[in-house]
Formats: structure tokens, C-alpha cells, sequence
């Protein structure tokens, strides 16, 4: 039997060869090169409810490991400032107060100045915790998952400054020199797998969110999966066969969303005459038919699904895929056929694929106690997973078993969508 | 009766031996006595957008046999009236326009008496329908659909009524002699069942919706299931214990929901002083502590899991228990323990029960072709599926493969919870 | 010089000369009249939060007389239903709790036979009232008040129940027999007045609302008033000019409603093809040119006034001028020039004439003491006089000094416009 | 400083002795010092659809002088930045697209910076257009037109940045050294006048807007007048007489938006435990009980006059008062009696004083042609007067004749009460 995938190397991540502490360095370093490019304005602006100014993200992830780690863990630790407890809390109730979500955009001060020097002042006293984490593997376990949780934040940055910058009629570019997004023409392929007993989560080795866990079985009933996401040049063809206005296509609530809203291509499309521009961190560009359509809503992209005779995979039918399993034992679904050719690759995807499940436990599944529990399972109602990763997603932060999620009209992410079929 | 878990017989609908003829004459005459202690008014008000005036229920429902059994299959049918197909169109995309669902309310004329004069006018033609029928499996079956429909809106004619009453300060009875809610007083007791591969879905013969389909395979991991559902005593006790203030016992989207719409107990539920009353077809009573508690979104029933240590079955877990499979192969999931006990029965439940599920469509799931198709699959997003039946369900409607589903924040349903715990 | 305001004969109804007992008869007879037409349901449905179900009418009127006059008045008095003191409360926070504005479409019971067995009930003890009134002026205003104010909702029925009819596809006439509005087809002509200083408000003998009071001077620089209201053909120019959608004529909120809103012409215009059609209480008839147009805000009437190169007057200009006095002293704006011609009288006017004048107190107004003075002096925000009455206003409830008020934005009236212009 | 009620030498500006292009760039030179404290961030937020951030305003004042002015006076003058005529386009429907108002918290570019340069860029060109100035009487009016909105926004740029800081937990101060507001405990004292015709509105020499023309006569009944605004210490007594809760007190629209939007004391006023604080430009401070209370809408201004046994004055009433004329002819209201006191003066008022008069033309108002034009005409309606000036008005801006307006519901401006009753 061959394998499932066709991913040449594993990619779960591997326990850190590196220290602690120069993880953490980087993955700091990394957040403050994302804001470089931008002014101080541009890191103070809140665009919409759902988005947060950069500057947030900036000061939040500080504040969650001054909140997590240092506090509970330097004795004598004196808070940068006290205000920031209730600033920079994004929706943990169990730490307290928290500022209104949708006035994230009202606070001009503290500067940006101010919140990269906060930074600085909580880096500190992280150095000594990232020391005494090399003993102490309940503590490392937390820093990994700040470390996670800031890699989290350095994507979103991306996503709510290009939301923010497309609300602005100068089309300002983020970075102009920005190189694209890998161009994969090769043709869509279908490939087949048989039904199967597939073990699904994370296995317990190299940082995991608790949303992965814990790791179960699955009973898959036979599909097939495309060789690569939707491209834009397909889900053009969608758009200009008046694939928005046929309610035929549309979940109910889809529909309704797209009437409402007003949507008639991908968020970031701009019709100028005869052509097609796409709005992106390199400025307006003219769309590329080549790469995966990206900054669809699950509704779009399952409307797009049902149009091209085909349907979104279950986060499962995904993870079995992707996590190769050639060796394992006979209720495996079994990828039947083969084709000399490499799909894209999970940790280098450049697209967040919608899958069909909602976002829902793991049999089993139990929140980290305290504060921390509240990370993930608390938003589990009417969100749908996203599986793979992004061109922005930060390296190192995928994983087979990730499970990102969002509410099915979401569109500013750098969603898109792989189909699927059943096969029997 | 025999109970739920532990069926002894099948319990999925066989064909029905009675004519068909016979069977529409009764789920027709049905509709007409729930509607007979109804006052012209009480049938033609909308308390909200996602209720509907009885007035509009009778005409749909009629409206449904005359759009798709009557109008292709009677040569030379003449519409009642043919403004009734837009103005009786519920959803139906491909049958035309839709008279607005928020403005069902407006509609004074047509008057009742007319309405129920459209109704007879069809039945007359039905009647010609249901004889071809016997030999046109496929007309049957379109019947049977129509009357699975009919027999939908007879419990939301009750569910609608009893929501506009509670809307008027005077507390109308929709019949004050009503007998309550089944008393259960018994003792919860935990049921443990075994991993094991499940089938679900519907069987084959017998009416079922497309959404029921095909049977497939779920692997299903070891679990213990309640008695019976949660009571209003066990209800109540989450209330006083502050369960609708602590926001660490709810999903973040329910505690929002909760907090903007000021809710602080069940729907129906009243403080008068000391004691509760509660708001039901038989008027204003006092709470009975030993029925199921009902009329509890999918937010609250997760918010009492959580408090109780509990969670919410999956679908799949409920199904496997309903279908008693402890003779099945070494797959199947197996209830391990007995106690001589009777839970409720699933066709005579007291109360819908909330799961874990989302509501989405089974592995190879095809909508039916053409207008029907809309029936179900479109609604497939952001709902979450409900198992058993109601008090208030018309008989012979339930089936232990039967998904109901509502989105997380209804509550006019009769819907209530029956908890679930992992089992290692 | 003669004088403008001041009328030749009283026109402030005077006291009436029948007996009290005799007027509130047939006011009360003719509320009955209006609402015979109607079917139980006609009279249940409230079609937005502005307007009130017939039955809610009928049952407040009733409230008033209950409220106001028999309880402090008749001991004894044993309520009908003490529910109804809070059900049939419009806004008078001195009397208690109020059942919610846009909740009085929730009350399919009491029915509509309830209601007006309530009205017999306290007619009966009206009639003593009545009687007693002859020795008690201070009761007989009260009476004559609670008579002027069922005459409003009088209006308020048909207005309320055309903008119900409209709402239902059907489009259901209210009187198929109805006699369509009177036809005017005399050119319209300015005559000009000169400044003056106008004497306002009501006179002091016959009934008149507190807001009409008290008396008091106003200086009017000189002007122009149209010898008749616009009508549908002067209308349907501005509609046909594209005036609905060129900013520059309109106010600023003005367009803002007229955009959100998405308004394109009166009300209850519909265009059939090339045709204007109008929904009307005779039903859909073809629009009339030669009618004064209705059913328009403040808004389109301030728009078209500019698109004419006119105004509207202001309500001093209007009160002076209907009042006619031609033989007062030299401060009188007086009318310079003559036609041989009837301006539309007042109390048959077809159409309510919007002013430009925002509704305030007069200098000196104090409300009545008690409840009674929430009757008027708390609205006086944010809302427009109209002057004159319409075709549907009650006989003998029209008066010189009338004050008529709706917000700005206000359509479902019989509200029209008369134009006037600057004179210098 | 000589009295408001009783100056002796005419207070409308006479025409400005010095050259017009000091006065230019005096005004101009102001805008930037107004926000020389202010951060990038603070200049680019915007806390609700009714205030602009500074950089807008800054902008905005430039675009003024560029599109009415430079534009079409300068040939062969390049635009700064082609965008920047939509983008600082704030209401003008004749000059081209405008950027939606709610959004201009959503240009994090053009930055500061930028705008200053545009600023810069614009001076230049305007340096030619004050020189031509001398000779055309007509230009030279349009750029004091100019300077009159630059002025008006120099106020604007006050209010909305106390706004966006009373929005941020942290209360950053405007500018911590600012001297508080002036102190007047005088006892306040009753002024009475006569009734007579009065003469309001603009001389005709010096600037005013167009809404303060033409001059015209008002018949004023006979009133009093209080000496001095109403006092934080006198509007205390009203919050703790729990005025805000009785809805007798209030105009129905205003307990409607007083209960809705949770007021319960003037906007910028917080209670800590015992004592009652206020947030202003220099931070947050004690409240000051005998500066003017500010920062009230008029729904609580006109409530607190009720309480009073009062109520708001009208804008002629106010005029006519300042304007001083006791010595004109018989026809011109008169104070009778007399204090040797100094109430507050108008150029130098503390606080804006709410009116009851609705925003109306004045009669024979005509707009400017053209796009200056929609300066102040399509505003009037739901809007009430304020006269005066506030301590954050620039120096010569206010005149008698000055009608500022706002909705009765706006609470961010310096806006307070001073009241009036009427006199038999």
C-alpha cells in the first residue's frame, strides 16, 4: 500500500532542538519586523469589529505573557503599567475587565512607542523564565504556548492591516517589493481513497493547541480530494457564470449573507472595465489566474464547491490525507491510485482550505484549568475549520493537526478552498 | 410502550398499511382541530420573524400539496387563487418569488375562513392524487413527504401560538383543560456504552427526509448517556446557583446571547415572588419540578452541561443508543450495565433534546432533485441538530433516525437536554 | 389697509349648541362605523410601530373616557377588565406601565367582540357623565377633550389600516365604493400678502387643544401663498425631473431617508410599466392628476418645493391667511390684490398642508395639569406642524388654529403641501 | 468686557483693519498649533460617525481653500494630490464623491506629515489669492468664509479629540497645564423685557454666515432672562433629585434617548464613590461647581429647566437680549429694571446656551449659489440653536447674530443652559 499524502518529509513539528529562549527571541523579533513598515497611525486603526489595531496585537501578546507566565512566576515583578491589565485583555474572564473589543481603535494612546517599550520591559523578565523553563516543563509548555499564541497574532496583523488598508482609496501598499504568492498552474487532479478507521489529533509529542487533542479515531467513508486549492482563474469562471446570484447554489444563510453584504466576487476583487484587480499587500495588482483564490467565506467557497459538482472535505478527511499513513494497519483509508505529481504541502500551503466540519471538541476533549482554558473551547458554536496554512502564516506554525477556525462569513483571512467528492 | 435506549423492536415507521388516502384525511383533519380553539386573530398574528401566524401554516401546508402534487399531476387544475403561490411560499427559490417571511404577520386578508376554503379546494383535488398513488411509487412517496411536512407545521403551530401568547400580558390558554407534560419523577441514572463503528441513518423503507440519508458508519468512542432528560428541579437548581451569570460555564457566542437579550432562566419561566411559574399551552402554572425542563436554547443546555460536569450527547451517540444494538457485532457500541428501568420513549418523548452536533449533511448526502431538493440541505450551516421528540410532536411523526434542528440561541421550541459524559 | 388675519365670523367651533350626551353619540357611533368594514383580523394587525391596530384603537379611545372622565367621576365604577388600564395605555406615564408601543400587534385577545363590549361598558357610564357635565364645565371640557381625541384616532384608523392594506399583495380596498378625494382642476395662482403682525392661537371660546393656546402675537414679513395644494400631475413633474435623486434639492436628512429608505415617488405610487397606478381605500386605482397629492413627507414636500422655486409657508403665514381678516388694523399682514376665487376651505380640506414650522409651545403655554397635559406639550421635538385637515379628517374636528404634527419623515398621513414664496 | 444684555458699542465684527492675508495666516497658524500636542495616533482616530479625526479636519479646512478658492482663481495651480478632493470632501454633493463620514477614521494615510505638507502646499497658492483679494470684494468675502470655517473646525478639532480621549480608560489629558474654565459664583439674578418687535439677524457689514440673513423683524412677548448660565452646582441638584429618572420632566424623544443611551448626568461628569468628577482637556479633575455646566444635550437642558420652573429661551428672545437696544424705539423689547452686574459676555462666553428654537431659515434666506451653498441651508431641520460662544471658541469668531446648531440629542459640544421664563 502506498501513502496517503504525498508529503515527502514530515511536518508536525519536531520538540525544539534550539533553546527555549531563542525561540522565544525570534518569534519576538519576528512581530516587530511586521510593524516596521508601518506608521503609527497605521498601527493605531481598528477597521472593523472583528479586526484589531496592530498596535493591539502588539501590546495583547506582551500582555499575555506578563499575564501567564511573569506574573505568576517573578517574584517582585513590577507591572509595566497597571492599566494594561484590562488594555491589552482580549477575552479572558477569569483575568478580569477587559476593553470592549470593538474599541480597540479608540485608544490613541498608549503610543506605539509606549507599547513596543512595554515589550521590552516584559521581555526582560522573560529572559529569566525562559531559563527556569529548562527544568520546569509545565513552564516551557506555557511559554510554547505563548509563543504559538503570539505566531497566531503576527498572521492576523497581516490580515487586519490589509482589511484596514483596503478601506482606504489610496490603496496604500504594505510592503511594494513583496513577492506573490507561488504560482502552482498544474492541472487539477481527483485523487481517490478507499473508507477507513483514521486516527485523528495531535499525538503528543511538539506543542499542540488543546483543540487538537485528544488524538481518537474517525470512520471515513470513501472520497476523493483535489490535487491542489481552487485557483482564481476557476473561481473567476464561477463568478462570471453568475455563480452569486444563483440561489440554487447557496446555503440558505449564504445566500442571505452575499444579498446582504453585497458580495459579488472574492473580498478583495475590483472590476476596473474589462479586468480584474486584486487588492493586496503588495498594493492593487492585476489578479493572478494561477495562484489559489484566497479571502473567501466558507459560504463562498461552498457555493463555489456545489457549482463545480463537487463538495468541501471534512476537517478529517483532510487530516487523514495529509498525515500519509502508509504504514499503518487495514481500517486506514487508503488512497487508491496514484499520480506522479506533488500537491501542495501543508506547512508551506499558501492558503487556509475551509473543510465542511464545525468547529466542535474532540471526544474527550477538556480545557486547560484557569484562565488559559478559555484559549479555544469556548468558541466552539457556529465556526467551520480551516485546515493547512497560509502564505502569511508564520513558518514553523502549521501542522497537520491544526485546526483554525472562523465563522462562515468571515472573508478577510486568507481563506480559500480544496474540493472534495464522495466516492463509492 | 418499550423504551428508548433499549427497543426491543424496530422503531423506524414501516410502510404504512392503512391507504394512503386514509392517512392524509387524518394528518389533514389534524391541522384543522389544532386550529379550531384559535380565534381569527390568534391565527393571523407574528410574534416574531422566525414564528409564523397559524393562518400562514394552513395555507402553506396546502400550498406545498398544490405546488407539488396537485399542479403536476392534475391536468387542468385550476388554482384557488393563483396569488397563493407567492404569498404560501415559504422558501422555495426555484418555485418563484416569496412573500417575505418578517411579513407573514400582515396579512389580514386572506381571511381565515378563506384560507381553509383554498384548503378543501386542494383536498378535493388530493384526493385524485392519493388514488393514482397506489400505483406510482414516486407520487406516494411525494405524498408522504407532504404529509411529513404537514405534520412539521402542526407542532409549529403550537410552538408559534404559545410564543405570540406569551407575548400578550394577559396570558391566553390555548386550552386550559390541557393535561401536562408527562411526570417523571425518577432518579438519573449514567448508562455506559462501548466504542464501536455505528450505523447511522436511515434504513430504506419507510418515509424519512433526504437528511436522514444514506446510512453510513460513524466510529463512536466510549460514553455514558442519562436516563432521561434534565428536569425542571435539576434545571432550577443552575438557575439559583447563578449558572446565567458565570461566564466560564458558557460557549462565548451563548454568553453573549444570554447578556443582550437579558436572559435569566428558561423562556416560559416567571419569578412571582418566591415561587416560579411557568407559561404553557394551558395557560400560566406553577412550575412542575419533575417534568423535562423544555424551551432552553442549545446555549443554555451546553451552559447546564458544563455546570453539571456533563456535556451534550452527539447525534450519533444519541442514535446508536435509541437503536439498540446490543446483539450487533463486536463494532457496535454496547451498553454495558442494565438497570430495569424504563427512560422515555423516543415517538412519545416529552422533549426535544439538544446535541453536540452541527447540523450537516451525511456522507454522500444528495438533495432531492429539483424544487424539493431545497427541503432540507440548504439549511445545513450554523444549526445544531436535536434528537427524539416532543409532547407536542404528532404522532407517528418521530423516528429515532429523525434530525431536528434549530440555530443555538432558539428557544420557542420544545427543547431540553439530556447530558452525556466521555468514558475511558 | 385692511387686514389679513382676522376672519369675519368665528370659525373656532363655537359651543356647541346640542346636547353633550348627543355628540358623544354619534362620535362614538361613527368609530363604530369605521371599523365595520373590517374583519377581526383587519382590526388586529399593526403594520409598523408608528401605527396601531384598529382594535387597539378602538379599545384606547375607550381607555381615555375610562381613564380621564368615568373613574374619578362616577363612584363606584367597577373596571371592565383592570388589565386593560395598562393594555390600552398610549404614553401617559402618569397613569402607570404601558404595554409597549410596537408590541400592540401582539394582542390577538381581548378579540375584537371583547373590546367592543368593553366600549358599551363604559359608554353606559359616559352617559351619566354626560349628564352631570351640564353643572361642571370643567368636566364637559374633559368630555369635549376625550371627544376631539377619538376623532384622531378616527383618522388614525384609516390611515393605519391603508398602510396595512398596502402592505399585503393583494391590496385589499377598504370601501371598493369609496367616492375617490375631490377634483380640483383650477390653475394654481399666488396671491400675495403684505407683512404684519398676526394674531395666533385659539380664541378662548369652543374646544381647541393646549398646544393651540395661548393666544399671542407673530410679526410675518410679506409673502406668497398658492391658491391650492400641489396636485399628482404637478407631483409626478418632479418625480419625472428625476427630483428624488438630485442632492441639491433636498435637505440633507432628507436625502438621507429618501436613500436608506429607498423612495422614489409618494407613498402609495406604483408604477405599472407606463402607467401610475395609486393604492388607495377604494383600492389600486389610477393615479388622478387632478387630486392635491398625499401620502408625501415633509421631506418631498420641502424638495419640491425648492425644485418649484417656492417654500413652504410657515404655519403663521398659514393661520393668518385661513383666518382671513381683512378689516383689522393697520399691523395686519394684509392681502394686496384679489381673485375671484375659493382657496380650498379648511375644515373640507382633502390634504393635511405641511408648514415649515418645527412644533413648539406657543410663548405662555403651560400644559394641562396632571395626566392630561402628557397630551401634547412632550412630542414638541423634532416634528413638523401641518395645518388644514384631509379628506378623511373627521367633520367638525378641523379648525383654523389646528395644529397637526408628524416627524419629517412621516408618509403614511394624509399629508400634502401648499407652496408659498418670499414677497418683497 | 462689557455685558451681554447691555453692551454699549455694536459687537458684531466690524471689517477687519488688518491686512486679510495676516488674518489668513493667523487662523491657519492656530489649526496647526491646536494640534501640536497631539500624536499621529490621536490626530487619526475617529470615536463616533458624528466627530472627525483631527488629521480630517486639518485636511479638510485645506480642501476648502483649494477647491472654493485657489481652484478657480490660481491658473495653472497644481493639486497637491488629485485623491484629496474626494477625501476631504466632507458634505458637498456638487463638488463630486465625498469619502463616506463614518470612515475617516480609516485613513491611516496620508499621514500627518502629509497633510501638513498639503497644508503648506495650499498656503502658497492661497498667498496670491489674499493679494487679489484687495480688488475683489467678492473673493475677499469667500476667503473670510474660509477663515469662518477654519475657525469653526478649530473648535471641532477641541471637542472631538475630548471625545476620542474620554473613550480611552487611560484619560489622557489635552494639555494638563490648561487654565479651567472661568469661575462665576455670582448669585444668579432675573432679567425681565418687555414685549416688542425686535430686529434679528446680520447688519450687513463684517462677516456672517448666510444663515444669519437677512435681518428681519420678530415680535417678542415679555420674558425674563437669568443672569448667567446655569451652574455645575445647580445642574448637581437636578442628578440628585433623580431628574434624569422622571420622565415628567422630559420631552418624550429625550427620555427616549436618555433611557436608551444609559444618561445619567452630563456627558463627560463620573461619580467616584462620593464625589463627582468631570473629564476635560486638562484631564480628569473635580468638578467645578460654579463654572457653566457644558457638555448637555438640549433634551437635558430642556428638562432641567422644567425642573426649574423654567425653560429654555428662544433665539430671538437671546438676540434680542444681546443685542442691547434699549435705547431704540418703541417697538423693541425692553428690559425693565436693572442690576449692576456683568452677566457673560458673548465673545467671550464659556459655554454655548441651548435654545428652544428649531434650525430654521430666516425669512428670504437664500443659500449661496453654487457649492457653497450646502454650507449651512440643507442642515435645518431637527437641529435647535445654541448662541453664544464657549471657552474653547476661537477669539472673533463669535458674533450676536451667530446661530450655531446641533440635534437635540448632541452632548460632545460645549453646550450648556441658560434660562428664561415667561412674563405677564
Amino acid at each position: 500500500m502506498t501513502s496517503l499524502t504525498l508529503m515527502k518529509e514530515p511536518v508536525a513539528p519536531a520538540p525544539s532542538p534550539r533553546p527555549l529562549l531563542r525561540r522565544y527571541d525570534e518569534v519576538r523579533a519576528r512581530t516587530r519586523s511586521l510593524v516596521a513598515p508601518l506608521s503609527p497611525e497605521d498601527c493605531a486603526l481598528q477597521s472593523m469589529p472583528d479586526a484589531s489595531p496592530a498596535k493591539w496585537h502588539v501590546g495583547h501578546t506582551t500582555w499575555f505573557f506578563e499575564t501567564f507566565v511573569v506574573a505568576p512566576n517573578v517574584p517582585g515583578y513590577r507591572a509595566f503599567d497597571p492599566a494594561f491589565r484590562v488594555l491589552f485583555n482580549s477575552y479572558y474572564h477569569a483575568v478580569g475587565e477587559r476593553h470592549p473589543r470593538p474599541d480597540r481603535g479608540m485608544l490613541s494612546r498608549p503610543s506605539l512607542d509606549v507599547v513596543l517599550a512595554y515589550r521590552t520591559h516584559v521581555d526582560d523578565a522573560m529572559r529569566e523564565c525562559c531559563e527556569r523553563a529548562r527544568d520546569d516543563p509545565a513552564l516551557a509548555s506555557l511559554i510554547e504556548l505563548g509563543l504559538a499564541h503570539e505566531e497566531q497574532h503576527q498572521e492576523l496583523i497581516l490580515t487586519d492591516v490589509l482589511h484596514l488598508f483596503s478601506r482606504n482609496p489610496l490603496y496604500p501598499a504594505y510592503d511594494a517589493t513583496r513577492k506573490p504568492a507561488q504560482h502552482d498552474a498544474s492541472e487539477l487532479a481527483w485523487i481517490r481513497y478507499r473508507a477507513g478507521l483514521a486516527t485523528i489529533g495531535h499525538e503528543g509529542h511538539g506543542f499542540a493547541f488543546d483543540n487538537e487533542t485528544p488524538r481518537h479515531r474517525v470512520w471515513i467513508e470513501p472520497f476523493t480530494l483535489a490535487s491542489r486549492p481552487v485557483s482564481n482563474a476557476e473561481f473567476l469562471a464561477f463568478v462570471e457564470d453568475g455563480g452569486y446570484r444563483r440561489a440554487e447554489l447557496w446555503l440558505s444563510l449564504g445566500f442571505d449573507a452575499a444579498s446582504a453584504q453585497g458580495w459579488s466576487a472574492p473580498l478583495y476583487w475590483i472590476r476596473e472595465g474589462d479586468r480584474w484587480r486584486e487588492f493586496t499587500l503588495q498594493g492593487l495588482v492585476d489578479l493572478d489566474p494561477h495562484v489559489p483564490v484566497t479571502h473567501i467565506s466558507f459560504f463562498e467557497a461552498d457555493a463555489y464547491a456545489r457549482w463545480a459538482g463537487a463538495r468541501l472535505p471534512t476537517e478529517f478527511e483532510w487530516e487523514a490525507v495529509a498525515s500519509r499513513s502508509d504504514t499503518r494497519g487495514r481500517d486506514e483509508p487508503i488512497r487508491e491510485g496514484w499520480r506522479a505529481r506533488t500537491p501542495s504541502t501543508i506547512s508551506h500551503g499558501e492558503v487556509w482550505e475551509w473543510t465542511s466540519s464545525s468547529y466542535a471538541p474532540y471526544p474527550g476533549f477538556h480545557p486547560a484549568e484557569g484562565a488559559i482554558g478559555e484559549y479555544n473551547g469556548k468558541f466552539m458554536c457556529n465556526q467551520y475549520v480551516l485546515r493547512g496554512g497560509s502564505q502569511i502564516t508564520p513558518p514553523e506554525h502549521a501542522r497537520i493537526t491544526y485546526r483554525n477556525f472562523f465563522p462562515p462569513d468571515a472573508r478577510w483571512q486568507w481563506s480559500g478552498v480544496r474540493l472534495a467528492r464522495d466516492a463509492r
